[in-house]
């Protein structure tokens, strides 16, 4: 386990406290009867072999078991009430903390509510109870996604390539530089991209792909992206390329996609679409693909229909989605679309995460001089809990490829992606 | 073309007729107005540049374009009132007569259907007018699938596996042969065989592929089936190979499958589930799956969910039903199992198709005298008809493979299906 990750032990100072008004409530109180009561609840969510909730008054056990501290009365009652929601607000502002690897935490929790009906029953009990409270709305205590700035990100993603999306790794010692490429390489293959070839390219991040098709495929690539901030470091990086003439990045949603093209390519883009698009989508994919254009989408999804967890819906990815395979079929199947391949990459995106995790945490310093400690303990859990949703299967990475019905100039077997054995 | 799929020219004689009650009733008589406004109706289907449509009292052109000769006013009024259903009935019967090669034929239909709505809507107007009518029940005329005997197939199936579903082709001049074992092999590569490794078969057919799987793979292997006849055929076979200690064939619906295994496989048996079974098949595979457990399902499928042709609903494959993969997700998302790859086996199917069709019609001869001529008709048209669906994307063949949900004993990638290359 990586050293970095291991929380200091001790109670945290006051600067880990972003809500004033709830946070300490407590004090220096002794956990009432009521507290107590509500501890051995939550503790029916975990087996305690494993893992150890404690309340602010206990000493943190020196046995080598991950502990979970609640630090005030206030983080006590919202935990318990809705936990999906509030460990990541109350874990963000130090109000609880972790006392050894998050990692392990957040893997025997989920693995013990898998395990147990009755658990997760308690988890289910507590969140009704939750359905009708406002919930606070701190959002401004974490900044969203795309509010970030470049520089945030280059900090922990691949170096060559900027790919904030899951990572293929055939080998599992690759770097995320490397695993990156072959992700890249592999989209590249399944699309039988050729030199001459036009791809348009719907959602285009900080245009890492879209120069890596025309450098390394020779394709003309038209890539739509709604940030400015995103489509002018594109623009610039194009330039440094040399690759100007061969990608041209668009500042426009892809739904106002024009012409038509030997491929179309979306990586990462569907979870933010909404599932109540998907037919518009897959009519506009429709309309422009050429008569043999191949397409692939690759985003998170699911085995069955859920919605995201609402913490990371409030705090990291508002109105994301990740759809089941049956969901993803309203994009081709009213649209005279035909899925060619469906892989599952899922085990790759907890990897991808885990090296992102890695170099996030090398970085501590940087980051916490960029924003502060509650964004640093939120983005940490936002990473170690993705890690652990892919690793246990709550969610699950879908490349799906894809023609029109009855195209028949299609490859005779898939071996053609597997050309270097990867 | 294969020259034994062209029809001897001339009209039929009366062996070919097997509905007494309306065959030939217009006899020698000239078509009526009304005959020709019908047959001016059907030509609206029809692109007369490639395609011909002609009555009973013309002559045969000799221009090369394939023609299609409608010999009794009763066949002419059932082809336009349902041509879906009727056509594959009254071509059985020689009613209907195909003076050039069947197969042009079927794709310039399917061809033109495609592409101009008007002639759809043409048929689909037949259609609602075919609704209310009892249709004669003619089925005593046509042997159903599972009555034919066992010598019938193996005239035209593979020689070494007798394989009743798909080949894979990765190299287009393979023998069916050659295409049937690398289909088997590419089943055991996607579920990782190994030798000792328990395998549930769903639907075993003549038996073929489980003894392939105890031969070339170690796996021990149960196999269900409810025909008397192939689990006769099967065990004789074991016998033979000297494989009855690894391979068990059990009489019995794959309902009552009991025990774990390491692998669930099925090919060829969802089409005749019924999709309102889905649900329970998966739990079912939820139940008999070990926890590292990997399954395959191969089925003909769909893009959009359409009824089967009437026709071979009604004379080939009574009660079948191809899913989309929306609807083959009712297996997996109720039962706790994760999808890891699809694979679109469309076109190999054609070529399937296409390699029994040419060992058909080499042994015509000795099919018209195990059966009789309207039998060798019908059977050519659904061999013929099952190419043209599959070549123009009407039909599409599925290879799902899953897992439980969140098992992570699953390959780095699917470089391990092409170690050979294909």
């Amino acid at each position: 386990m990586n050293k970095s990750r291991l929380e200091p032990l001790g109670v945290p100072g006051s600067h880990y406290e972003y809500d004033e008004q709830t946070a300490n409530k407590s004090g220096g109180s002794a956990p009432s009867i009521l507290d107590n009561w509500v501890l051995s609840k939550l503790l029916k969510c975990i087996d305690e072999s494993k893992l150890r909730i404690i309340l602010w008054d206990a000493a943190i056990p020196s046995d080598g078991i991950a502990t979970v501290q609640i630090l005030d009365r206030g983080a006590l009652y919202k935990v318990a009430r809705y936990p999906e929601l509030h460990f990541g607000d109350l874990y963000s502002a130090g109000r609880i903390r972790v006392h050894g690897d998050l990692l392990t935490v957040l893997d025997e929790t989920y693995r013990y509510l898998a395990e147990n009906a009755t658990a997760a029953k308690w988890i289910g009990r507590f969140q009704r109870l939750a359905a009708a409270p406002s919930l606070d709305d701190s959002r401004r205590n974490i900044h969203h996604h795309y509010d970030i700035g470049n520089e945030f990100y280059q900090l922990w993603l691949d170096r060559d390539a900027h790919q904030y999306t899951c990572a293929y790794y055939p080998e599992q010692a690759m770097s995320i530089e490397a695993a990156q490429q072959a992700k890249m390489h592999h989209v590249c293959r399944k699309l039988q991209l050729k030199p001459g070839d036009t791809v348009v390219e719907a959602g285009g991040g900080w245009g890492g792909f879209a120069l890596f098709m025309a450098k390394n495929y020779g394709a003309r690539v038209r890539s739509f992206n709604i940030s400015k901030e995103q489509i002018a470091h594109s623009r610039a990086w194009a330039e440094r390329e040399g690759l100007s003439n061969l990608v041209e990045f668009v500042e426009d949603d892809f739904r106002n996609i024009s012409g038509r093209y030997d491929a179309f390519v979306s990586i990462g883009m569907l979870e933010h679409a909404g599932a109540g698009n998907y037919p518009a989508l897959g009519a506009l994919i429709q309309r422009v693909l050429s008569d043999n254009g191949r397409g692939l989408i690759h985003t998170i999804g699911r085995d069955r229909a859920e919605r995201l967890n609402p913490w990371i819906d409030k705090r990291i990815f508002p109105g994301a989605y990740p759809p089941t395979l049956r969901e993803m079929m309203d994009i081709f199947e009213p649209n005279g679309l035909s899925v060619l391949d469906v892989e599952n990459l899922r085990l790759h995106y907890a990897k991808t995460l885990h090296a992102w995790l890695d170099r996030y945490e090398e970085n501590l310093d940087t980051i916490r001089d960029m924003f502060d400690e509650t964004f640093v303990r939120g983005w940490r859990l936002y990473l170690a809990g993705s890690i652990m949703a892919f690793l246990h299967g709550k969610l699950q990475l879908f490349q799906v490829v894809f023609t029109r019905s009855g195209m028949n100039n299609i490859p005779s077997s898939r071996a053609h992606i597997y050309v270097d054995g990867q």
